[in-house]
């Protein structure tokens, strides 16, 4: 009986393991083909991600922006115009439950010669019909060198 | 029938309304909590809220910082010393599912004349015993002015 209840417990927990592996992958995979446009030039790949309801901090910003509406405004005007030359995302990790997942990484890009580091939390929610949103998404300097 | 089906409707999505902000009350009322005693120099509100897989960003760190152990060698050395004169959270924000809420807020906060301004995410999880935990932290300037 031990033994049952052992192998059962080891199947569900191997079974929620790799759960949560493929969550990740998934998670990491989307946020990559976003950046992978935004890096390109094109802001609608993140556009596309966002759910109606998301909460939103930059650097650029006076305070938090609420709402797809608000950040496609923000957004739009940059359309075709933030290319950058390199960029990589560093140790991208995924704490997920079985309808949010919270990514987080840092990202250093380059324009030129000119050098970006950034923090980066993106919390992705599971919709009724299966797809991944991301309901928050903050982006920050990483160790800024304030004036 | 199909007054039935709408008062059924209607009453489940009251139900989700009702803990969704029961949710959000008790998670704003941990983070100012918490806050409270940052604010009076103990550390300790923030460390017995973190979770053991607790990921970080701060402006200070050069890259997230994983895990409550590293989190605590980082706060420790402040107990006593982060006292500000005042703080004002803003606009303070939950975005709940069942298991899992993300605040988010604006803080303005002063240590005699400096002002600071400050961009939070805080997402929280409940754990097994009906906890709320903080699993992901993020603390960032609000538009900082960059040398």
């Amino acid at each position: 009986m031990k033994t049952f209840v052992l192998i059962t417990l080891t199947a569900a927990a191997l079974s929620a393991y790799s759960e949560e592996n493929e969550i990740s992958k998934r998670i990491i995979a989307l946020e990559e083909a976003a950046l992978e446009r935004w890096m390109n030039g094109d802001v609608y790949g993140y556009l596309e991600l966002y759910a109606d309801d998301v909460t939103y901090f930059d650097p650029m910003l006076e305070k938090r922006l609420d709402g797809l509406k608000e950040l496609t405004k923000l957004y739009e005007p940059w359309q075709g115009k933030a290319k950058a030359s390199s960029y990589e995302m560093i140790a991208p990790e995924v704490q997920a439950d079985k309808n949010t997942a919270v990514l987080t990484f840092n990202l250093i890009s380059s324009v030129g010669d000119i050098i970006y580091k950034w923090n980066c939390t993106e919390v992705y929610r599971k919709e009724k019909g299966g797809k991944w949103k991301i309901v928050h998404s903050h982006w920050s300097c990483t160790k800024p060198e304030l004036k």
